[in-house]
C-alpha cells in the first residue's frame, strides 16, 4: 500500500509517503510545507492545501493518515490548529483518499514501542527506519512518516486478522 | 458590492448572497448546506465545500465574510467548527475572495443594533429587511446574511471614512 501521513501544523505542515507491506517500509517522499505568518490565514491554508495536492499528484498514495487529537500549548493553538487540520481533511477527502486517524500515543507506540516517546526519539526511529533517506532536522516531516508507518502496520495487521478469523 | 457571507457549522452551513451599496442590500441567493451525521467527518467537509462553490460560481460575490469567533457549547464542538471553518476559510481562498471576519457582537450590532440580540431577533431583522425573500426557519441562512449585511455596512463606512479624510 502506498500511505500518505501528514502532520498537520500552520507554521509547518509535514507531510510523508511511504509505500509498505506492513512490515517493509520504503519512503517516497518526505518534507514540510511552510508558511509564513505575515500571510492572511485563507492564503496560508490555501498554501497547504497545494503543498499537499502536489505531493498527492507525484506520488498517488493510495491511502492518508492524520494524527486525531492534538495536544496543543492552549485553547487558541488548538482552534488554529483545527482550523488548519479541517482543510487538510477536506482536500484528502476531495483526492478521493479515506484517511484514518491515531492518536499520538498509538503512533508513538507503533513506532517505538512506546507511547510517551518525545519528538527527538520518533526522530531517531524514523532514521533507524529509512536510515538516509529519513529527513534531517525535520520534526514534522519524521512525524508524518510515523504517522503513514503506524496506519501501515495497524491496517495490515487489521487486515490478516480479518482474513484470519 | 456582491457579498457573500457564510454561517459555518458540521450540521448545517448556512449562506448568503447579497447585493449592497452600505445601505440598501438584495438578496440573491440564501439557503443552507445540511450534512448526515452518518457520513465521515470529511466527506461533510466535502459536501460543504461543494455547496458553497455551487453558490459562488452561481452569484460571483467579490467579497466574503464569517464569523470571527464562536460561541461553542463545549471544547469538542469548538474543534469541530473550526475545522468546518478551517475548510471554508481554504475555499474562499482558493476561489479568490478575500474574507473579512466579524465577531457575533458586531454583527448583532451591524444588524439589530443591539450586539446581545438572540438568533430569533437576528431572523426577524432579516424579515424586516428582505421581506419574502429572506429565508424562513433557516437560522443558519438568517445568520449568514447578517454577517453579509455587517461587512456591506462597515467595509462601506470605512471606505466612505477613507475617501473623505
Amino acid at each position: 500500500m502506498r500511505v500518505l501521513g501528514v502532520d498537520c501544523g500552520s507554521e509547518r505542515t509535514g507531510y510523508g509517503v511511504i509505500d509498505s507491506d506492513g512490515r517493509v517500509h520504503r519512503i517516497l517522499a518526505a518534507g514540510t510545507i511552510r508558511t509564513s505568518a505575515r500571510d492572511p490565514f485563507p492564503a496560508r491554508l490555501a498554501k497547504i492545501a497545494g503543498g499537499l495536492r502536489e505531493v498527492m499528484s507525484g506520488h498517488g498514495p493510495s491511502e492518508a493518515a492524520v494524527e486525531a487529537v492534538f495536544h496543543a500549548v492552549n485553547a487558541q493553538s488548538a482552534l488554529k490548529l483545527a482550523h488548519v487540520r479541517g482543510a487538510v481533511l477536506l482536500v484528502l477527502a476531495e483526492a478521493g483518499l479515506s484517511c484514518a486517524e491515531y492518536s499520538a500515543l498509538e503512533v508513538k507506540q507503533s513506532v517505538t514501542g512506546f507511547g510517551r516517546a518525545d519528538k527527538e526519539q520518533v526522530q531517531f526511529m524514523m532514521r533507524s527506519m529509512f536510515g538516509s533517506a529519513a529527513p534531517v532536522n525535520q520534526a514534522d516531516a519524521c512525524d508524518a512518516l510515523a504517522v503513514a508507518v503506524c496506519h501501515a502496520v495497524r491496517s495490515t495487521f487489521t487486515r490478516r486478522m480479518g482474513a484470519a478469523s
